[in-house]
């Protein structure tokens, strides 16, 4: 039997593992991940369905940690191509199923479970183990298989006083390690991070100190799936007599999934209408939004700069930035903060204030799953090459010898024996899927290139009139640019290069070449000497040649 | 008299401020900054030179206080438009030297001067007060004017036990503060974190215990200017018996630089030749290398990515990245960690490791600074905007006013009197100058929106021959596009593109439109709604007329 990480090793986000027998093939999680700076216009990025593709028909169902983006994502992407159950929990599925909407999916098989149930589908036998996390809901899976017991944490951390629900439970885990686990799949994202995660009660006690110090209007963004937090949001809401308005597609969205399935307790009384929020006088509102990581679209940062279409902030007013930066945002986030400071408002923030604990198990966590779990093999998952690195060194300190643990990359394969042994066998395909605008999905690197030369160096076309028969130009050369340099400040340049692409093209008419690739070849090659000298840059030339 | 930001100020980067009294101007420092995400192609960013430039005649002096890129780094822009003298320590004069010979500027009148010495130009006594930071050299600048004694403090930090060189001169700090400062303009970098900053020793005690431990080649990666940090490698190197080679073509120049001015302790004997790095084993070898910011292009980063020329590494080596990501620098330095532990080395980073400690004062070093130079008033500088409101925080926390307490921006310009007073008057031109390529600047917003877009959605162009004389389209329209979509994963769109411009044109001659200009706004808007109806993307379209 086979297992194969199609996503989220060496990398954030996109998790999906194919867990592969001769009884059948599952899936556990299939998520997405946003794209990085080297990836202009791209929406979001999907793991490689190749190795899907090829096993199509025999794929039994997928299973769900939690409702996260990084790990149920893919799932309408999936759904379009794959007829299979999909297995959650009540909020997992709840999210699932608004995001199909949204696709116009509608005949999804979505099967709900809960955390200590067992169930068995495609020759597999799981069970869902409840843990804690920043998303109510959140279980590990315990997969029984053809060879042995497998563990998948899912993201986790060990919350002994959480918010909602029961804490990880810790029983469970070990008698999973008593009856003995193969393979543990275990979360590493916060694997360099020493001791414990506190507890999410603890950004409780500082919102309590903000709402009790401030005057004015309180707004708090958080992450839309992070319900234990907004529940505290209403808590202190409640305690301090204030009103709560959300604001926020997805902090909408959300806040209404959870309501409706019992996850939030927020009463109908202490809501306000977005556009009621200018008739509450300021001291008694509590506005929940969108926007903890700086995105410039969302509406904490269009109330930072002062284009929120109702709501305004002032110096009497306190911003709560419930959140902590993912790698890569950290400009965006100090962008809002600064905007909103320009304005007056306090700002409360992550590592200033303690309004942000994480939802992933630190050092110590990571140790006490080990211990329990006893498993035979460890794969680190969730997280970048180094956190599975350090996710590893934890586990030998724990004494799991180094040719136990497999730190992979996805598209890595591991086959399990019966007799317990584990080694990596050949890769699968394991690229990326990445959407670009709505529905068209490729993984050309052509154009990713492409707009990556555009934006640094810009665009410089010629069209160029030519007589079929000769060759010769037919009156002048155009040259136009887009995004290369300003045509006010490059004295001379439009004339240069009319000029050099002139005499180009006089030097091939009297050598008689009519071959248009090869007049376009030297346009190019004498165009980007002549404004590289001129410019240091080497925008992408077009030569456009027009017979007449 | 006025006292005018320039730069510097609600950003990171490109630090200078005018003074300018009766009797002349002076700047102090001059620096640049890099370019953030939204600006691509950009090279680096200058401060506007609007206000100089109608004061030109009235530059008396630029005053140094380091000679890191931020603050030095505009001087050769300057010095091409500007003739005037600059004052700096002798290494920030060194660099500058360097950077110069690099422009082909020969003739400029440095003037060098020490820690401690006073001189007088243009109507200001200005005196140099050591300070410490993470280059040799700096130095505060206490600026006596027409109606006042103002200091500079330059970015700073209190070592009392410096690797070189002497700690800040705290006893002059208090004889300023007793002679009273009108205004202080204090480094604002690290005015969000509580406490003191460690002495730069402590990373030598790290290297120590780095270089007893490590079997293999070590590579350190650090900032080229760190001139104290690459001391310390060297102590390390001699303690262990280790021969040191230089890498990255700017830690080769400032530790040429450096060790010319006898601020670097490099004897001959100790040092390896790039091309010789293969002949030394491994044990025996320790590389300084550039790339702690994960650049792509610098060295460490082409060693991780198993490109660099002549270094590699492997399972025994160790490289120690002592430096901090500056923000946005993250997911770079996180790459480069990742790709050197997939080459199986042992990777010492901060905060993991104490391989790096600030160049900037924490709050308790900013007490201690306010409280001895007790300043009237107080304009915190150097930082975004959420770093100057903390130091003005911490201000206030001491007992002084709000209303003595300047946060501003660039541009911002205030008056003082002779009587002490201070108030803000009309704001100066404070736009930014942007170096795109070799010799160009502008700040055309225009070119960068235009880059945005072809970057996020790609171009698209069309070519439609047209008969001058009734305006229909003569052929089919030609179409061509760059990082948009991907032309096999676009079923039909090449196709349907062409099918909508000939629509458009029939309509348009069935209309006798030939205006060109309406004839490409009828194009561009219909093609527009085409695509972004078949991909969800708004590619900049360009018609193309041709005229036959």
């Amino acid at each position: 039997m086979h297992v194969v990480p199609l996503g989220g090793l060496g990398e954030i986000g996109k998790n999906m593992t194919a867990v592969h027998q001769r009884s059948g093939m599952v899936l556990v999680d299939a998520g997405l991940a946003f794209p990085d700076e080297e990836m202009p216009g791209i929406d979001l990025v999907l793991p490689d369905f190749t190795y899907l593709r090829e096993h199509a028909e025999r794929l039994r169902g997928i299973l769900l940690t939690h409702g996260h983006e990084d790990h149920v994502g893919a799932i309408p992407y999936l759904l379009r191509e794959f007829r299979t159950p999909v297995y959650g929990t009540r909020l997992t599925l709840g999210l699932v199923k608004s995001k199909l909407e949204e696709f116009g999916i509608r005949n999804a098989d979505l099967r709900e479970v809960s955390a200590g149930e067992k169930f068995s589908f495609g020759g597999f036998n799981v069970e869902f183990v409840n843990v804690n996390h920043s998303i109510p809901g959140a279980v590990a899976v315990a997969l029984r298989t053809s060879v042995g017991l497998f563990v998948f944490s899912g993201d986790y951390k060990v919350d002994l006083t959480p918010i909602e629900g029961e804490p990880i439970d810790l029983g469970r885990m070990a008698a999973l390690g008593e009856e003995g686990v193969l393979a543990y799949f275990g979360d590493s994202t916060n694997s360099e991070r020493p001791g414990y995660v506190p507890s999410e009660r603890v950004v409780g006690e500082t919102l309590n100190e903000v709402f009790r110090s401030v005057q004015g209007r309180i707004i708090v963004a958080s992450f839309a799936s992070h319900i234990h937090r907004i529940q505290q949001v209403v808590e202190a809401a409640k305690q301090h007599d204030r009103l709560v308005a959300v604001t926020g597609r997805s902090m909408v969205r959300n806040v209404q999934i959870a309501r409706e399935l019992g996850y939030l307790d927020l009463p109908d009384a202490m809501m306000v209408d977005q556009r009621d929020i200018a008739r509450i006088p300021d001291q008694d509102l509590v506005v929940l939004t969108t926007g903890s990581q700086g995105e410039p679209l969302a509406a904490l940062s269009r109330i930072a700069s002062g284009t929120h279409r109702t709501i305004e902030v002032g110096p009497e007013d306190a911003v709560v930035i419930a959140a902590h930066p993912i790698p890569g945002n950290e400009r965006g986030v100090s962008r809002t903060i600064n905007n909103l400071m320009r304005r007056g408002a306090q700002v409360f923030y992550s590592p200033l204030r303690p309004v942000h604990v994480s939802g992933h198990a630190a050092q110590e966590e990571q140790k006490l799953m080990l211990s329990l779990l006893k498993p035979r093999y460890l794969v680190p998952v969730h997280g970048e090459f180094r956190h599975l690195m350090h996710h590893a060194f934890t586990a030998r300190a724990l004494g799991i010898p180094e040719e136990r643990i497999f730190v992979l990359e996805n598209g890595a394969r591991l086959e399990f024996r019966s007799n317990g042994e584990a080694r990596r066998i050949e890769n699968v395909p394991s690229g990326m899927f990445v959407v670009d605008g709505g529905g068209l999905a490729d993984t050309s690197g052509a154009v990713m290139r492409e707009r990556q030369q555009l934006a640094e160096e810009g665009m410089f076309i010629v069209i160029a009139r030519i007589d079929s028969q000769t060759g010769a130009l037919v009156g002048e050369p155009d040259v136009i640019s887009r995004g290369f340099v300003d045509p006010q400040a490059a004295n001379g340049l439009v004339e240069g290069s009319i000029e050099v692409v002139s005499r180009t093209l006089r030097r091939t008419a009297s050598r008689k070449i009519t071959d248009w690739g090869q007049l376009k070849n030297e346009i190019r090659r004498d165009l980007t000497s002549f404004l590289a000298e001129r410019t240091n840059k080497r925008p992408m030339i077009l030569p456009l040649i027009v017979e007449v």
